[in-house]
């Protein structure tokens, strides 16, 4: 399968989510798998959320990731739309905290699912979305089984360091 | 201006939402509006949805009455769609009560408001609708002030009830 | 329609919610509607409150719109005193994050209807008076098209922008 | 003193409160004091509301006990027209349990406080009530007091019952 | 009625609380009335929390006012040790805002009510007690009735001014 | 692609989760995809189910469907144990309506995604799990979109019944 | 150490917690443990709550469990004045489910902490209670691991059987 | 007992969480109580987790301690595979505020009980570690009482110097 064409769409509700959504966009990079950012509003620009969302399962992608805030529509709109995965990122309010972008992506009625990540948690969606990918891609698949030992890795040089330096030197380091 | 023709569209995501949603519809007609009621869904018929939305004022609505539960995206979807005034019914869920559909219709983006009533509040959004119908309706607008005045003396008359028959013999009753 | 006196009353409870009620102020007379700002409080100064209310109607007032925050009752007191729409903007509160706010306003009773937005969602509020007043004024009603034209604009601008730069160099601008 | 005159008012927003409401009246009676008993909507009945509230501070009444549910501004209302203190009781609503009652009423802006007791607890507004009309009264003070002692003994007395009897056969009594 | 010996007690289970509740004392001595302060906990010093409270009736204080934070027991556990009526004040938390503190102190089991004012609305409980004190106090209930009008000329002069320079030039100032 | 050997496990906590995880088996099994169900508890039998998970996608399972209540740690703990992507059901709770499980399982740490669906959602758990096989399997594809067309006629079916008997008479069916 | 005097003291502010706290009793006394049940108020008995707390360590007492709902102080209060360990069990309220009882017990301030299990888990908090036992006791620790061996022997015969007999058959059993 | 080696293992799912947990490594030092300080995640390092719980009590570990933010599952982990009592730390989130780690560690299913204390309560857990660790070792025992006197006789101080130089210094100073 080449990578050479976006894999993965990314789409946020607007450029203020760039932000959050960018880590989404950066793990894929670093993982070699190219994506295609969108900023395209559920509300705004909805005729432009249509073509998008019907014409990606036909233009090569496989997964998409959805990031919105407040009364986060863009995930389910997408989904309603395209048998593709939508996963779904609550981004953040100033208000509510990111729980009504939440509850407004996570409580999809029967049918139309989205795949709910945590608050602001694009980085998680594109690994989630990495994982969707491995299951046909055996690169995609031997990166991620490396990442999550790099990851395992990495947590144990800190506990092999704090028990090195003793937490009270790592706790001011 | 006719009544015959309807000027308030409501709309639900889903026939289970009628036992609530058709309390907006008997206000509207025991008022004389005609409604136009429909069953059209923003996730599992959303080119429906744009049809209609797309429509509503080029075919005389004037106000549209949208209830939803869940990720409650119905009335946002709407109000996408059409520079006419939507009215949001969130409606109460079996899981979080309505909270998720509350916060899914009212904390819409800059841009694109919906007006939320309170949750299972169908009656108010048809009230709400004919407070709106009637800034252009001398009938209308009557009907609102009797409507009004005659709920005022429903209470008023309850309340000299209770103090005729005394709050213990009112409370058996 | 004469736009030179008062279409929309605008009312907060205190004067610290300026901050966040000139929104609505700013964006109707970017439209050229004409507005009424007063600081009016359902609990310090109720009769003012009452007389208000009372006669707007009669001066030519066809929408309010009210913010208030905690316990706020301001929104629902002008509602019960006038049959005007009246359009609730919960403010955000440093306690409740205005939870408080959105319940006392948005969970009105059966018959005195209040038209909530979002959280200090008060050019939202604005948007939603103009979409009412539209219905029955055509110079409105083209401006409101414009404006959402305008806006859909905007966020294609931004994506096609986006698409332009790419995505990296986006997120440093 | 005399206790022949009504010295607290127990008003409700709707009769549909009564079954809660009516426990606070029977309290009082319980402890010999008069009360009145009305239903008064701040929302449906606004002129009721302030003739009375401007009103009873004249009339003898020295404390108001105000139950309400939802966007509970009856409580508020009142306290905003009179200063005599108010004590308000968030009903449970059957979509957000009272906690909308709760933070309608709670949450007052400074200046006028509304003294607020749990969720349905009528009974404690009427005892809050005593202990208020206790300061001024001797015979309500001594009653208080007996009431505590009598509400510790039964406590004890139950906690007795259960050492005697074992606390598996106090389970299935 | 001599002022002189404090008529109310300010209790706060830490001296951090004190930013918050010294609001209460200032507003008592505005108004003459003699407070008596207290750092009181009612898990750290259980002991003098039992006996302040069940000596504070007999030295002539007539109501209580305590703030605490969190799993906030303070109001409720000298409520329990008093039938003076207790005003609780919720403190703001950092980490759950004050609504552990609302529910710990508002909650309470049916025979022990605290009188809950907002979160950290300690002015609010000390309007509170003054609205108690004053009805059996001439002296007291003049002061509150002129502070209530004060008030109301407050708003209305911040709204006379805002007519006057017009809200944009109010908004600047 | 074979579909005899199971291409989904689904996981539960408990088998009082089976009468809404079933409908996860029911929904998979309609599109003719084998399932594994198992009863494996994070706390109580951990052995397992590091052992199952661990074993997984070796034995040819694609996608994992865990559903747990409370402390809602299965979906995770599986999630940290396989590369497979993990969809999370949060299991509604008699006690916090499945707010916690909600928060249990979609809050996780960055590097172990969980895909969230709503609370009881196991059908749109099996739908999500569908979309995924569907991006490698051309006999699930299909069948996804013919399932998505046949949810939107049912949709449109029930909106021309109710257009054709009104909606009285619909809502009394 | 003899079992015959009671090692944990199960308390509850009102005997209508027993149908909820008899579970903690029932596990005690099944692992051979004797309790000691008593129902003491710290609002209404708080006299005794003080006696029976700063006696209870003398009198052998090892660690306390404690039930309690809405404002719920009783376990914090008896953590105030012993330096035994409290297990504090949230009980559900009809009007806020547990929540306030859960962020009364468990946001104790720095110094004082109870030990909280989820709402209505009083079989926890005797589990709990059995394994600080179990640290200096070896016949309690050998039954505390007896029962964990048991109880994921339970959950492995139920997926067993659930292989057994199909999901189908298991889900109608 | 020597307290030479580790009685208590402190464990946190990521060193970003070691600002909040060393408290408890403070703490449990200065009651000269040997701590072993591990960084060991649920998720990135499950077998880590499972060859340390699995090895704790055999180790001489008697208590655990075991801090983690949102889907907090490490606490429920640890208590899944080791008999010893563990206390959960629920780490504030940015996001949640730390709702979330509460509810993931509190609401444990039936048989594995974690003993929670409040959000961010890392000195409590200590001291609640200390109060467990006492019932089987005088010398604990004995600091514990120490300074359970020390922190009363630290409130009554500053209660005194408040009484001293009056509220309005203590709160300027």
């Amino acid at each position: 399968m080449s990578l050479n064409h976006p894999l993965v769409g990314i789409i946020m509700g607007s450029d203020s989510d760039l932000p959050i959504m960018k880590e989404a966009a950066e793990t894929l990079e670093e993982f070699g798998v190219s994506v295609e950012v969108r900023v395209i509003s559920a509300h705004r620009t909805p005729d432009v959320a249509l073509a998008w969302a019907r014409g990606a399962k036909g233009r090569g992608i496989k997964v998409i990731i959805a990031g919105a805030g407040g009364a986060a529509h863009l995930p389910g709109v997408l989904a309603a739309l395209t048998p593709l995965p939508v996963i779904g990122v609550p981004v953040k309010t100033s208000t509510l905290s990111g729980v009504d972008s939440l509850y407004s992506i996570v409580q999809m009625p029967p049918g139309v699912p989205v795949a709910t990540v945590g608050i602001n948690a694009a980085k998680n969606a594109a690994l989630l979305a990495l994982q969707i990918l491995a299951l046909g891609d055996q690169e995609i698949d031997a990166k991620v089984e490396a990442f999550r030992q790099k990851q395992a890795d990495s947590v144990a040089q800190r506990d092999a360091k704090l028990q090195e330096v003793g937490w009270k030197n790592y706790a001011k380091s």
